[in-house]
């Protein structure tokens, strides 16, 4: 299944998308909440329902183009991301391989859907795009097991870790929060692709084109902690929430890593494919 | 003003604290929301109206002792993290004072309340203590001029930052997060108490007991960035919003700069105190 967001009159509502086609879940199964992330509370029962739904359909059907989407999950709990986790994404980094995953966070309020505007804030000359997939996590656990951490995966979505390298790397401190949590840094979507529909998210092709051109090409083959690795590794810290996000790390070929650089400026497109689950496609401007 | 939550039989509750009792505000004024967070978000034109509130009560008072508090604003959107934010406390942990704020942050699922039990957890061996003022945001803003930073502050509480050491310091990357954010590492309160009755933050003493023995004791004036630039200065990565949080940073006596050093153990009790706030006292026990 592939859940969505959509932006309707009455607000932002959890809707399932269908042969490029979206229906509001609520509006047609009265009994379910009308945010995903209440949704994905109530856990795999409802599966079931949602999956019948597109047959049994009475009310509206949103067409693409004059409905448009949230992000899939606009107010997770946690946005939890992972530094460093393709060997060669480390190389050009100039950082080691992490003997374990080097965590660093995003607040909530940086995440935008799809087609929505990364603003280049004023006060950075120097931001950059990674692509990355990311875990949307299904069912409440601390202390999870590697080999039971599937389940505790909704499915997955694309991300777009949006990165200020002045802040992010050449403060005092270290600390790579800042550069990474400036207002609209976490565009994800475009759907929740829940995970029986990627048996293997180890296999998935990732790229991301900057105006068209291919500037990241990997599979996510190439990780080097896997998805159950990190769940089991994170749920050592935090409780892990329905809804809450876990961003998996960028391939190789960000622009601060190019010679010679290459930013972010007012007026790119950037779109990140990854198989099975679509292309978020996101504009970029200057701030206000 | 103390503005505190409640734990109630109807959940958690928006309460007045005066002369070390308690009131609930939404029962005695019914147009009034029954969260903290909400609260705040309708400004300060409730604040007439709540100061009023003791003088004309009907409705059930509460004792300290039956009643227990949660933390002041339970479910912060963000929690805003500076470190090395006192001369003495950067000495001590052998880093540069940093020429600009250091910025890291805390998950909102880690806050606790006054007298819940900070856990030590089973993976970590180096718990250690952080007494520290907290900025309670209460207005909406980007790019807030330091000279215009009060009337963003809604008030001030206490803050616990624990801290492991093991992860925090000793992990590759050298991101501080996952040290930071263990569940029930972020106890705040007793009391949210509103800007007016702290006409001067950089003028509290702030101490921490460990035990009943002082461990940290200094005072806001030894802050490196006030918070008016604190407010000013994450303005320009964030906007900030009603119920948002800023730990200004600790002074120095941490444990881990002992020698020898000191961790928190099962069965140890850590009382922060501030001027003009009160006591905000947790104890602290063995992850079950």
């Amino acid at each position: 299944m592939r859940i969505v967001t959509l932006q309707t009159e009455s607000g932002l509502r959890a809707g399932l998308e269908w042969n490029g086609r979206y229906l509001d879940i609520a509006t047609n199964l009265s009994h379910l909440p009308s945010s995903v992330r209440e949704l994905l509370r109530l856990g795999e029962v409802v599966h079931a329902q949602l999956q019948q739904l597109p047959e049994r359909i009475e009310k509206p059907i949103y067409e693409r183009g004059p409905i448009r989407l949230a992000a899939p999950i606009p107010d997770p709990p946690k946005v939890i991301c992972v530094g460093l986790n393709y060997k060669d994404h480390a190389a050009e980094s100039g950082a080691a391989i992490p003997a374990e995953p080097v965590l660093f966070s995003k607040f909530s309020s940086a995440v935008i859907g799809p087609e929505e505007p990364i603003r280049l804030p004023k006060v950075s000359k120097e931001v950059d795009y990674e692509a990355e997939l990311v875990i949307v996590i299904g069912k409440r656990g601390r202390y999870i097991a590697e080999q039971e951490a599937r389940q505790y995966i909704a499915g997955y979505t694309i991300g777009h870790d949006v990165s200020a390298r002045d802040w992010q790397l050449r403060k005092p401190g270290g600390q790579w929060l800042a550069g990474k949590t400036f207002d609209t840094f976490a565009p994800i979507g475009p759907a929740l692709v829940t995970r029986d529909e990627i048996p293997d998210p180890h296999q998935l092709h990732i790229e991301l084109r900057l105006n068209g051109q291919v500037m990241q090409r990997s599979n996510t083959n190439q990780m080097i902690f896997s998805v159950d690795k990190l769940v089991s590794y994170i749920s050592q810290v935090v409780t892990l929430e329905p809804g809450d996000l876990i961003f998996t790390g960028t391939p190789p070929g960000v622009g601060f890593a190019r010679k010679p650089p290459v930013f972010l400026k007012p007026g790119d497109v950037v779109e990140i494919e990854i198989e099975r689950i679509g292309i978020l496609r996101n504009p970029v401007m200057a701030e206000d």
